[in-house]
This record gives structure tokens, sequence and C-alpha cells, in this order.
């Protein structure tokens, strides 16, 4: 069975952090309360758990799975959907966890390549996502892509990738080159999603053809770029120029804090 | 005396070639129809002479005297404005060239960091820049940002420059972060211009409110790159982005090979 | 209860291959013919397993398991040493296997720094093998140094590090720069071990002091590279360096193939 | 007239600064004293005049002129040999500047690769050079060779290089890679110089057989680097081992700030 294809991932969607607490577990409790503040007080409705922001990559499998599954099941009702990043080094982890999420019911999954033995060319990252995605193959794919961490051309990757990849369902570009973007969305089919990762630069994602964002500072002023989408889309430049401009400017320290401090920010946010 | 106010950079600036025989001597004979090129088929009318397009930082000093007094010669009623690119790795032959382009009446100067020992601060290369432009104290100064290259911050050094460097009206900014061109257009006073400098991704810098572009491939595809901006200027992103588009996907053959081959380039071109 | 002291690794450690089967799985059954292929047929008689050339990073935290214990299980009277690595993106699996390697009888830990979240500091990345030590604290600790990686200035680094480490006994130095491998050798303890793992400059870091190596080629040139090393130690440096020089030369097919076709290899070399 | 084949390089070759006076003239009065001080109180007798270390890349081709014509008037019947950089990153200023070494008569010349637009193979190198030589063809040549910043690979680069540069005679190695080093040195013909350029780890060169070193350091500490290679020769490798690190551990506080402060420094030298 394919993914459905009636829920193309566009808009906002918030990278979560991971709550966790002073004595450095995971904290559940406070995946509830985090759900029901991105949708009242930023009008996000849409999550990427377990990503770059989340710090995934520092926990263990199961905590991995603790948390794909709170954030599933909080969510139920509340999020549009809830996007489950995936990507280990390993790629029997990789597929472990893709599974689960197709077990847990996430709307999609994401994957980053391997960074410490990078893949070294596009067809060796090709069959890796495609050993992934056969984990769980309902589930809408988005393919992560950093290149500052993976170095793999990205055009080249996704030329042809539904033939290997049926899920195949888009990317989360997070690259401030803006003309691999454009060769991206160019190629990009209609019931795929390219979604822009750099927050700073987003405005001129959207003028390139961006469909969405996902990125970490949706979780605290996605409400003022849901202003900035709507201004883009009516034509009104200025005023989302005024906003992205206004959100550079903002202190950063939260932001750059983040990896060692989440149960922290985490409280303070909501 | 300062530079006159009234003659704001803004719109399409050709990076040029540098015509070579094919006995490596430069060739200035073409300039006067390469003049005529941009200008008839191009509809460009705005030259950055002897930068990196055009190889200066390979060429002697004489070398890059004589080309930027033929290019201005030449350009007299017909282009609106020549700037020349005038930066060297030796202090000396920059502030040389300066004080020549003002002699030969140039529009405007503009300053690359020097590159092999590089600023080790933004303070380090503002007062190398001071150090230029007094040499041209009358011409419009546009500082040369290449991160890639020189690696300062690029707001932190025109914060306040205008009190060291009265006649600063602005930047090219060859980089593809669109966060940097952001804060530096926010920072800009009406007077400056903030011309981008990657070609590839344009639309996003006009996006983010982008005063003009600088680069090599308007010698060649201005007249698209016109529309390009007269449709963003509309509203029209759509056809925007189906022209911007088109040019990524275009053969970079002759960008890519322009180095070693002016002469057979420009020669094609006219 | 502290590591014993009179184990001092010296000399050459093979960094292990993992044998894999054609389907991809760990391959367990050539781990004992290649114990007896090291003695007998390099005079190899400690290895490095689980390293970057064992992929570990590649691996899930059960199959380094299963790894190492059987390599301590086989190599049980045969071999002088067994050093297991350990480290991983996770502190809670860095810690797991930590522990693991002392139920099975390992002779020491070595911890790469994680790779995709690096250390910011000196202080963090000792806080992180502070964590793991604790989790085995009576066996010999190797930090595994290797800075394209994580960046940390390993000199800095050991400042005092058997304060908050007791069990730390020395470095595995992975970098070219051996200005920096002497101020280590220098400042080492009489009984730490700095072992150097770029095995095409082993004679440079021979000369700079150090006691050992551990390396991927010295799976298949071991027994070379033991002349090497008594040539160096008599005083007969055209010899060691005839030695190294050929070492140089010997085609690398092996070496960069090795990363997909391990069963392969470690077939050949038995 | 080929180059005469008795004066092979080797030993120790200050890598000189350039002297300036406090309103940043250069300050030819100090070459006399410099030459005395570098023979009488370290040892020195052979420079390399115009390289990095003299940052020569800042200057102009006259000043350039100007210092190289000093040197050799002042260091004759003092200095055993006198090698003067000439790389520009014009071609035309490098012949230039090598011509006028040649009518000065120097006793070689060193080229260093383009650093802004960096040689796109080893071939295109290899066709530079020879342009350079081929404006002194009685001059010993030697490549000045420093990955970091042309990234071209060296070996490849003198494959059979005599054919299209009868006067070379061999290169100034400034890289950590001793492997590299190791494959220059055992290509390299009987009356070629292999001659090592990062002070901090020469003793690990002179193990894989580098002839000798030039570096900025022995401007001060030539005496005791004298030391460890006569420590070297006679086998007595804890001595020259000792002296090594105790060179490491110099405050480097000169060395950084030189690039500003010649004049200083000069003066303080002497």
């Amino acid at each position: 069975m394919a993914p459905a294809a009636d829920k193309k991932l566009t808009g906002l969607v918030a990278a979560t952090f991971t709550p966790i607490t002073s004595e450095g577990e995971i904290n559940l409790s406070v995946i509830g309360p985090y759900i029901d503040y991105l949708k009242e007080k930023q009008g996000v409705n849409k999550v990427f758990v377990n990503g770059t922001t989340g710090e995934s990559m520092s926990l263990s499998v199961e905590e991995r799975k603790l948390l794909a599954e709170e954030w599933c099941r909080k969510a139920k009702g509340k999020m549009d959907q809830v996007i489950v990043h995936v990507g280990c080094l390993s790629l029997k982890d990789t597929q472990e966890l893709a599974h689960h999420a197709a077990q847990i019911e996430a709307d999609g999954i994401a994957v980053i390549a391997p960074s410490f033995f990078k893949p070294s060319s596009a067809d060796v990252l090709r069959t890796f996502l495609q050993e992934v995605a056969s984990a769980a193959p309902t589930l809408p794919f988005y393919y992560y892509h950093v290149p500052s961490v993976t170095g793999v051309n990205v055009r080249e990757l996704i030329e042809g990738i539904e033939k290997v990849i049926p899920s195949f369902r888009g990317i989360k570009f997070t690259e401030s080159d803006l003309m691999d973007l454009g060769q991206c969305i160019s190629y990009s089919q209609p019931h795929w999603s390219v979604l822009y990762g750099v927050d700073e630069q987003l405005l001129g994602a959207l003028a390139m053809g961006a469909h969405g964002a996902v990125g970490s500072t949706y979780n605290y002023v996605g409400c003022h770029v849901n202003k900035l989408i709507s201004a883009f889309e009516t034509g009104d430049l200025v005023q989302a120029r005024t906003i992205q401009v206004l959100l550079i400017s903002l202190p950063l320290l939260c932001v750059l804090d983040h990896l060692y401090h989440f149960a922290h920010i985490c409280t303070s946010l909501i």
C-alpha cells in the first residue's frame, strides 16, 4: 500500500526540541503541553520529531522510540502531521526506527544520510535510503538534506528516485544554496514537498518556490513566520521582508544554547 | 569633494571578461565592440571591470590600468556606470589603481579583501579599505564581499563605516547566505547599494531586498535577467521563478571555461 | 580497583576489520582464524577492535557486543591485549559498551569523541569521556584522537586528565600533525601510551617518541612494520626509511575498498 | 647554461622577515646587520628571501626587487646561498622577478603556486612553473609547496619535471603530511633538495629523509635547531627529541605577531 496522496506537507513544521530532566533523562511528560503550546501560541500544527533540533543523534534507539511514540499519541487530533526522523549511523537501527514509526502511525518519516562514513556517491546514498524506506513502505518518505554533513548532490540523488522508493514524498532541504533548491523544486513532482530548513533565509526560499519550512525557530516565532508566509502569498514582499529581517535580528541565545538545555527551554516555552 | 549622491547603483551590472589575444596579451581592441554588444544585445548598461570574472588577480598593475582606461574611454556616452575593481594583495598597488581610477574618471571603485594574508578581523579590513579609499576620495566606494576568500563578517565591517570611509556606497555581496545579505540590506543607508553576486539565486536575493546584481552571466543572459527583474518588480513571481530556474539549467561550459579562454569567449559573444 | 600498571601498550596494534557475510551480517566465525593469521603471519599480537577500520559506527550496539565478545574469547591465550573501541554518538550507548567490555574482560577501552554534535570544548569532551570511563573504571582507558572528526585540542584535553579519569592510560593519535604529537608525548606520564594512527608516517612519529602504533595496514603489512620498528630501535634509519617508503607505495586498493567489502578482505587475508 | 650542480641546498635556511619602518616602508638598512646576526648568533648561512615569512605577497613588485637586491648584495661573502622567492599571482610579475633574480646573482629562485585562481591540475601548475623558470634558466629552481594554499598533488607535479624545467633542483615542502614528503624524497634525484617547512615537526621529516629545512623560527632558534640536526645525524634521537619538544613549547608570540610588526621584530633580533 502506497502512502496516501492527499496529505501534501506544506506550511510551517516545527522541528521539536527533546525535553529532558535535570538528571539527563528524556521527559515525556512535557510533550503533551508542548503540543498545545505549538498549536495555540504559535499556530503551528505540524512537527518534525527526533531531528537535529531534537538531538536524536545523541539518543539511544530506545529513547527515540519512546519519544516518537509519545509525540504520535499526544498529537492525535491536535496536530495535522507528525513526521518522525529515523536516521542513524547504523542502517539496522534506522530500519528499526522506520518500522516502529509505521507501527505508531506516524504521518511520515525523514532520514538524514550517515555522517561518519559518508556515502561515497548519490547511488550509495540512494541504496541506503531505499533499504530504510522498505522497512516502512506505507509511510511518506522525506530525505533530510544537509550537505555540510553528507556531501551528496541532492539533484542527482532524487533523479528517478520514485522508481526505487515509491513512498518518496519530498525533501527537507537545509542548505543556504538556493540554486540547488531551485533545481530540486524544478524537478519536484506535484505530490512532493520541498521544505526549507534554513530559517534565516526562508523568504528567499519561498521566492524560489519552496512548499513549506521545517525549523527550530518555529517553536518560538512560528506565529510571526506564519504572517511572513501570508504576506508573501498575498504579494506583500515589503511586509514579508520586514518580518524576515526582524527574525534574523532576534537574540539567538535560546537557539545556540538549546543543545544542552532542552528541558529548561521546553519549560520556559510552555 | 564627496561622490555625487545621485547615481545610486541599481539593476544589472555585467562583471566583464578580460579579452586576451591568443598570445596571452590583453586585447584592448575588443572592448569597444564588447560595450556595444552589452548595451544592444543584453540591455546591460553598467559594468564591473577587472573583477574576479576579469581575472584581474592574474594581471599586472600595468595591464589593469590599460584595461580600466580603455573601458572608461569607450564606455563614455554608452554605459551608465563603469565600476573599476582595484583590489590587489598589496595595499600600495591597490592605492595606485584607486588613484588611477579617479584620474580616468571611473564612476566608482570596488575592493576585495587581501586573500593571501587574510585580514584577521573586521577592524583590520576596515583600515585596509580606508587606506584604499583615501587614494580616491571622490569616487563611490564599494566593498566586494566574498567570504569564502576573506572570512570577515560583513555586517560587523559596515557598522559605522561611513565615519572612516565617507565615500562608502555599498557592497557587491557574493555569498549564498541570505541571512547575512538581509542584515546588510537592513543596515544599509538610503544612498547605498547592496548588489548581489551569486547569479544562480538572484531571485532569492531580490526577495530579501537586494538593489541590483553584479555577475558574469549577465554578459550573455542579461536580457533574460532583465525580464526576471521586471517580473519580480511587477509581482509576477511565477514568471520570475521560471526564468531563474531556466538560467540555473543553462549549460555552464562558457562560465567554467572562461578563466583561460577570454579572447575566445569575447569573440564569440560579439 | 585501578587498572593494572604492568601492561603498558606498546608496539604494533592491528585495527581489525569487521568480517561480514555476503548478506551483510557480522560473521563471527572468521574471528578465530583472523587471530591466528595476525599472530602467525604478521607477528601482531595486539588488536584494536570495533574502531574506524572495523566500521563500528555503522553497526548496532548489539552487533558491537557480539563482535567484542568473540574477539575477547578467541584472543585468550593468543593475543597479548584486546582493546575494544566503545565510542558511539550516544553517551548511554557508549557507557553500555564500556560496561560490557569490562564484563567480557577486555584489556582496555578506547573512545572517540561524538562527531555529529561535536564537543564544543576540551572541557565538554573531558566530561563525556569521564562519564564513559566511570562505566568501566577498572579498564585502562584510551582516548581515540581524530581531530578531523572532532576538533578538540588534545593537549588541552589531557591536561590533568587522570584527576577525573584515574584509569586514563593514553591516546590513539590519528593526525598527521607531529607537533601536537610531540606535545602529547612530552606531557605523557610514564604509564601512558601514545600510539600513532597514521600508518604512512609512522617513522616520523617514532622519531618524535611514539610508543607504538594502531592501524589498519598492520593487518596485512604488520610483519614489515615490525622490521621498520626494529630498524628504528637499533638506529638503522636508512633501513627504517626504506621500509616506510615501500609501504607508502603499496597499492591502496584493499584499504580504500575495505569499508564495503570486509568479508571479502578477511577471507583473502586468511 | 644549466645551474651549477655543486651547490646542493642542505641544512638550515632562514625564511627572512621583511624589515619595515614605522611608516610602513621597507627598511633596507636593517638587512646588513640582519645577515651578520644570522651568521654569528644563529649559525645560519642560507636565507630564503621574500617568502611567506617575508610577507612578499603584500609587497609590490618594485619593493620585492629592492629587497632581493639588498639581500644579494649584503650576503656576498657572508651567506652561502640566497634563495629569492619570486611567486606572484600574475605570471608576468613572477617572470619579471625571476629574471631580476638572475641579474642580481641570486643562488636560486623559489615559486609558490598562484593562490587566488588556484591551478586546476598538476599539469596547469607545471606549465606555470615552466614559464617562470624559462625567465631565469640558469638559476636553480625550487617549487614552494603549500598544499593548503594551492591544492595540487606534489608527487604528481614533480613526475618528470626536469624534462620541462631543466633547472629544477627541489622543493620547499610546507605540509604536515609526511607520507607526501616520503614520496617526494623517494622520487627525488640525487642533485635535488627536499627542504622541510613545518618547523615544529622537523625531526619527523629528518627521519623521513629531508635534506634540510626552511623556516621562520630559524631566525631566532637556528642555533638550537643546528644542534637538533647534529644530534639526529649522530643517532642521538633522545637529544634531538628533547630539543624538538623544547622548540614546540616556545612562546609563539613573536611568530604570530610577525605579519604586522616586522620592523619591531627585526630590531629586537639584532
